[in-house]
């Protein structure tokens, strides 16, 4: 026996109305993606902040993407220790047995995790700086990120966004570490896109390897 | 100067579409989003497969639901050892900081995390069984949940779809051993909801804990 | 040509929902509602507030309750002035047109109206003193229930909710100006009820005309 | 002592029941909405009219919609002459100290004060027109839709179903009266949105400003 309860009514109306209507509409595409397996073009790696949907940004339905979310949208350096590492999991099963054609780090502003991060690299949140704070633990990623942004003696405002964005390059750069993603990059059956979106404005911006900055699409 | 290319031009296409319609008609809640943080009423923790969207089946709209995705829906125990757990830092930050209200575990049919945790687990896989396999590693989290699923002896074709619903019932035990999980239940601020659906019928079934099974919602 | 919007398509996809669900099961009843008129047992007042749902509350279906909302479930007294008044012409037209049974006054805890009453009562919000204030004169109807609880001499974090409580007092006072109301009260044809519920714990009280006291249900 | 009654029985039953399934299942998020106050995503301005529940539409649920309710959704035009405006205070709070990302005005099918309307203004109800008919006087706010309704040379059976959709069009122009709703969608905080509803077939239209028609969902 575990401790759950019952879906809340409103969402068992919700998902009847789905039911109903997006479901039977596309009933054959679905079950034919239950028989065949999926085949996703893209992976996207989005952080679990509410207010960014990559489905909904790119129109896409079931089927489309693979996608690993998780706070700030990190991708740590490749670490094969035997512990457990749910992104780099994730990637390996992308990579490797679904073979994305894409893989695509999206970013965003506001990012509650990449504030964090500033915060307590700054000195002004000691609590992530202990053992047992996960946020801490798992925005050590992108400490070599906040190293580069203070170089650049930004003002403080600024910082979090400037941090947002090399969040993206660090997870690009991680990305490379893995030998199955670097292969794959290598023999052309996988390219890497760093996008970042503006939640109020609804902006996009990718990264521009070539000017070596971001860019609006 | 980074590896990565320009966003697909379909994909710059469909965002284009949806900045001049989906985000012009939603703009001004966006934008409060933007100013006032988001405040979603749960966070989902689902599987990164192509197939399955949560906000579709639940109609909902961008600020709604704070959402983890990883290989089949797993919540791994707490171990507060200074390693990077990126699932963790996800339910850390969305019980403490966002003080979500429900957490939802939502597993579905045709899982290839969990078929490839059957196939570990009964020796068919031994390149999962290798130190370097990230998803092996990863799949280790689900390993007492196959223990129980081998003890009821179920056909061979059957195990699969067992030990998805297992691995809900297996992180909703895990999200029970983080402090900041049980406290919330405890004190009535969180409730936690165990899901399964299947992704060619469009069936949701809920963990019902008074008869310690699945039902149709 | 007017200044409006189509609507959000996530509200869309869920009115769809509804249409193949909850309307498909229910067309019989509605239909008969749109040909034969509405026929509801009760009118309710209640406020605008988003966290009260008397529907919900009373598990009520389309056609059981004629509701009237606004802020602070107020009823101003009768004044037959030629002017416009909304709340009155929803009286009126429940009472005399629709001839419902009951007429009941729900009001809640942590009102934002009733809290802008204290705080211009005391002295703390001059602004809603000012003539082009609409909260404020709305709020006027509430001031001589303000005097009362002002003589009872509440700590200053009571008052709010005691005057929660005496806003449904003078509600159901001011129901008995109406000429149409009293008589329908005389005659036995209609009766009066008040009624206050906590947001938070969904407790719900009844106001005790033999005590003079609000009581749990 | 006021004239008031216990609540009667069988809504005594259904509450109970309410509170505990709906609320014990919802509780954690309820006392959310207490603790940290409610952030509304819409204000709907709707009709009394027992058979209009806007939250089973669209599927909503505590929190999402503050809604208004007064006979035939009018909005009277913006007079702060410091008299009682329940509507305008309604508004003035939901604009301006909750700031709603939307305004939805949603009419009916079958609306009894339109049709009190259109039998007042064709002199088939002359106790309307009486300085003391509270519902006369309320209905006046919509008379320059009829006479708007009245150059279209309608046959007389579809006069009512036009003023119904004309009366959502004079309250979108309404709203534009107010200061404060005209600031908010100029600089794009607020979107205005007209909706119809069929009562008995569950229809949806929206206004298309483009078309400056209804046309359905």
């Amino acid at each position: 026996m575990h401790n759950a309860k019952p879906l809340p009514s409103y969402l068992v109306q919700r998902y009847q109305g789905w039911k109903a209507t997006t479901h039977a509409e596309n009933s054959a595409w679905y079950r034919r993606l239950a028989t065949e397996g999926q085949r996703p073009r893209a992976m996207v790696i989005s952080c679990c902040d509410s207010r960014v949907h990559v489905t909904s940004i790119f129109g896409a339905d079931q089927g489309e993407f693979f996608i690993h979310r998780n706070i700030a949208n990190l991708v740590p350096p490749c670490e094969p220790d035997g512990n457990k590492h749910g992104t780099s999991a994730a990637l390996e099963y992308a990579v490797t047995a679904l073979k994305v054609s894409h893989l695509i780090v999206l970013g965003h502003s506001l990012c509650g995790g990449v504030q964090g991060c500033v915060d307590m690299c700054s000195g002004n949140a000691p609590e992530l700086e202990e053992k047992t704070s996960f946020v801490g633990r798992w925005m050590d990623v992108l400490r070599p990120g906040y190293d580069r942004v203070k170089e650049r003696n930004l003002a403080p405002e600024e910082e979090p966004r400037a941090l947002e964005k090399e969040a993206i390059l660090v997870s690009l750069s991680n990305l490379m570490t893995f030998p199955f993603v670097k292969s794959a990059v290598e023999s052309g059956e996988l390219t890497l896109h760093g996008l970042w979106t503006d939640i109020g404005e609804g902006d996009l911006e990718f990264y521009n390897a070539k000017t070596d900055d971001f860019e609006p699409v």
